[in-house]
């Protein structure tokens, strides 16, 4: 190694790690860069664990395997890349005086230093500490470490696993519910604190899809559940004890409560953090400490709406901070500006995906939101692959600024979020939402998209005060209601005496049955007709018309039980 | 009606047309909104007419029925909407000067004229003339009007079918000869004048996935084949001959060569139209005649690239259109800023689709184009749903303007291209597609999507020197070549005496092999190894290093049958 070459430490093997490492060796060949992992392996494919667990993936290794079946491993990286890698290894603290780290080998407890010109602090995320004490047993367990869906996997396979809880609603714990149900056929409890699944994603309306998805496939649903406690019972058992009294047994408990940024080593050489605990950066991942830079799981990022910094531990921003970071240690021009949030989720063919602010974020962030919802087949109705899709629109009244978008459905989901972020990444408004040009085949799509829909009636609401009326208050509505279906689609799905019936092609002629003056709601089965509907009484005069947003077949989909 | 009101007269009762009557009347009830249309029916979806010429769409009349049943006629019309519509009505000519058209009912011929206070044409397209006399036969039709559709059907239903040309390999053709064969069981032969599939919208070493597919259904494909002659032959069938001096003869011939704008009504009454034979109209879709307005696929479109005017007939276009020219009409602010020309075709499960420019549009239009080629699978390699997708970016050297994205694949290709219209129609560069959001979940996507991939293949393309080649020339490549992939890897698929063999974790140790000043060609299998591996041997010091596009992967199956 030259004199001029210079020793870059990576501490943490993941995405953000591995990235900046290769993409910098690239750069700068001469650079001596050293990868600082804890775990046995680096750069595992940690989203794909569930994959793992149920089965659908086979071999752990698989996981972390390259394209051409090489895995990832430290040799893997010296000979392929000529970058070092010591696994089974922990930084016990680092020296910025002498600019040294000191380490620790796990398996024979040696210590050693090690230089470094510059420091990259890829150290993560790691489970939350859940607000309850956890007995230690070894059939209780977080789903974090990929070591946690090996040891799963090994207990289901030897039959152990009959009934499982997993504690904790969020991503992890939907995949993992999944995982249970559908591959090993384990009785399986859900229980999340929030009263819905996804709460820091989906509003209460959008993740009632997910929670009757759910229910249908077989799961056990506890929300706005407590957990009291969980101990090992008499027979040697977990068991959780949520507030309201109820108690569930089990073979298994899961928890996936959350992660949080891991900061330890960082926090102790002066690296500040935000309010969301994660290590702050600016746009080329540099710390406020010279020479130290900072990516992944561990770090805030700018949300790109609200301008504030927010947690969002994905693997493919990881990624893409890594490649920021290597080019400014390289001295190469390259940013990463922030991020939307684009998230998407798909469990027993459901794909619920969301970008941008829930309703509740809308709100905490002092923004005056309107919303629209719509349900569309995400193809021509004549299509035989046409599924149903339901959405919801958030933005800014006045401005027009896109604040989110939530979507469900079990066809074309995915690809209008990704517009849907592009677009709010580049500050474009609802208009944006109306040009969006997609590429139309009626095998994938109508030739007016979701986006383009919302666009519309969000444009309507706001210019024409052609109002929408949140599908889960449709129940509780005080006021005159009309329904303009055809007699052969309400049967016997009708609203009974609630609503007067006439159809689309009737209801002109018999606009004067209704007092202007009394508020009037108007619904059909999917939007569209009540929100046309409804824009003709408005040209008459009459004073509070809504239309039911999403139509009824959105409405009837999230409140069936209620009813 | 009131003295008020306005009468508004559609000619062409398509997409645009009924879009801009639905969207006026609600914006405008008190006028008088007439559509004209000569055939027996409106608002039908012509898109979908391939899907019942196959079968799949089984009713006729699912193309023009509403989602809740009622078919778009004109009853549906006048009663849902109050609209007049007049179908198998003809437009014999528009008076100006006492704003009147004269039209023709197509039945009993009466003659009537209709008075307009503003003038909407929507002329929409027909079938381009054929450079050869078509002889009249009810073997040999056209695929544009809905009753094409029908008669083929009942054709093909009466078992007199057995074998078919289509002349014309576009859009329509290449739809209609996968419904002829999967569902009928036909005999296909696609006869295209270029010497590809889709040429204005797929460049060759894209084009020919689409090849390679329908050979391998058993499609018969006559490609730079210029029809000489159609001609009914002595058992009364009809018989193409070819220039090269094969004939093909059949049971039945339909005549796919493409459409033009039909714009006589429009021309008559000194509409401006453009050098691709389309109305000019601003971004409030105006024509250059005061109170006439024209939209759907009988106008030029700006290019949101180029920015000249194109023709862009897409269904979805014409009813972003129609809306612009309600509000337009209405005195509403909006605008019809263009279109960037994103498609998608969908036959035997391939999905291929693009948006932008070719290569040879490029050139054409004088942009210095750099190109880079991928190969990926579109979920994590251990989903058990991955999918191979190939790709090819266009950019603008010096500027990293975006100019064109071409994709094929089976799995996830469409929300891609949807996403590159977005960025290219926001003034993107190549930085843009390195900084998109997806919504990442291993059911749909890998951590880096194929547009991270493409940007950051295209930035060390321009910044680094990292050099593509085009995987079609990978056979005529003079030089050295460098085989990076493992010996399991290469079996018996090896180039042979052709290529030097030192897989990744190997290679550097064999740098010195290669003379550093002869070309070097280094491959793998999917592209980012021989990438990796370019960026090595130029850090050595080689003066002409490139990597093969998209991998062996990538060239390997467009190559095949050249072998």
């Amino acid at each position: 190694m030259s004199n001029t070459s210079k020793n870059i430490v990576i501490i943490g093997g993941m995405a953000s790690g591995c990235k900046t490492a290769a993409r910098l060796k690239r750069i700068k060949p001469d650079y001596n860069i050293t990868i600082i992992e804890k775990k046995p392996f680096v750069s595992y494919g940690t989203c794909g664990m569930p994959f793992y667990a149920s089965g659908e993936v086979d071999d752990f290794y698989d996981l972390a395997i390259t394209s051409w079946g090489t895995i990832r491993d430290a040799e893997y990286f010296k000979k392929a890349k000529d970058i070092n890698v010591l696994t089974e290894t922990v930084v016990k603290n680092i020296d910025l005086e002498s600019k040294q780290v000191h380490c620790q080998n796990s398996k024979d407890y040696s210590r050693f230093p090690l230089s470094f010109t510059k420091l990259v602090i890829c150290t993560g995320a790691k489970p939350k500490k859940p607000p309850f004490s956890v007995p230690h047993s070894e059939k209780i367990s977080t789903f974090h470490n990929p070591l946690d869906a090996k040891k799963f996997r090994e207990f289901v396979q030897r039959g152990k696993i009959g009934k499982a809880i997993i504690i904790g609603g969020g991503f992890v714990g939907c995949e993992l519910a999944e995982s249970l149900v559908s591959l090993w056929g384990i009785e399986s409890h859900l229980v999340e604190l929030e009263e819905r699944l996804l709460p820091t994603s989906l509003d209460e309306e959008m993740s009632l899809f997910l929670e009757k998805t759910f229910k249908n496939n077989g799961i056990y649903l506890h929300l706005s559940s407590k957990v009291e406690k969980l101990e090992i019972n008499n027979a040697g058992n977990p068991e959780v004890h949520l507030i309201n009294g109820e108690s569930i047994n089990s073979d298994y408990v899961f928890l996936c409560i959350g992660i949080e940024p891991e900061i330890k080593l960082a926090s102790s050489i002066g690296v500040k953090t935000g309010v969301n605990g994660g290590i702050l950066v600016d746009s080329q991942m540099r710390t406020n400490i010279e020479n130290v830079w900072a990516g992944g799981d561990c770090v805030e990022v700018k949300s790109l709406i609200t301008g504030k910094h927010e947690l969002f531990p994905f693997g493919s921003l990881a990624n893409r901070q890594g490649r920021v970071i290597a080019d400014s240690i390289a001295g190469k021009k390259s940013e990463f500006k922030g991020a939307v949030g684009a998230i998407s989720l798909k469990v027993f063919g459901l794909i619920v995906a969301a970008c941008g602010l829930t309703e509740k974020e809308a709100i905490n962030n002092d923004y005056n939101a309107g919303i629209v919802w719509g349900s569309w087949q995400d193809r021509p109705d004549y299509h035989p692959d046409s599924k149903l899709l339901f959405g919801k629109l958030l933005y800014e009244k006045g401005t027009l600024k896109l604040l989110g978008i939530q979507l469900a459905g079990k066809g074309e989901v995915t690809r209008y979020i990704d517009v849907f972020s592009t677009l709010i990444s580049k500050d474009a408004t609802v208009h944006g939402l109306i040009d969006v040009e997609h590429s139309y085949t009626p095998p994938h799509s109508s030739p007016m998209n979701p986006l383009n829909s919302l666009g519309a009636m969000a444009l309507s609401q706001e210019e024409d005060s052609i109002m929408a009326l949140n599908p889960l208050l449709l129940n509780n509505y005080i006021g005159n209601v009309l329904d303009v279906r055809e007699s052969t689609e309400i049967n016997n799905e009708g609203l009974g005496k609630r609503a007067k019936e006439f159809p689309v092609m009737e209801y002109r002629e018999k606009l004067n049955i209704f007092d202007k003056n009394k508020q009037l709601l108007i619904v059909c089965q999917k939007g569209p007709r009540s929100y046309e509907a409804a824009r003709t009484f408005i040209n008459e005069g009459f004073r509070d018309v809504k239309y039911l947003g999403g139509g009824l077949q959105f409405a009837k989909t999230v409140l069936d039980d209620e009813e």
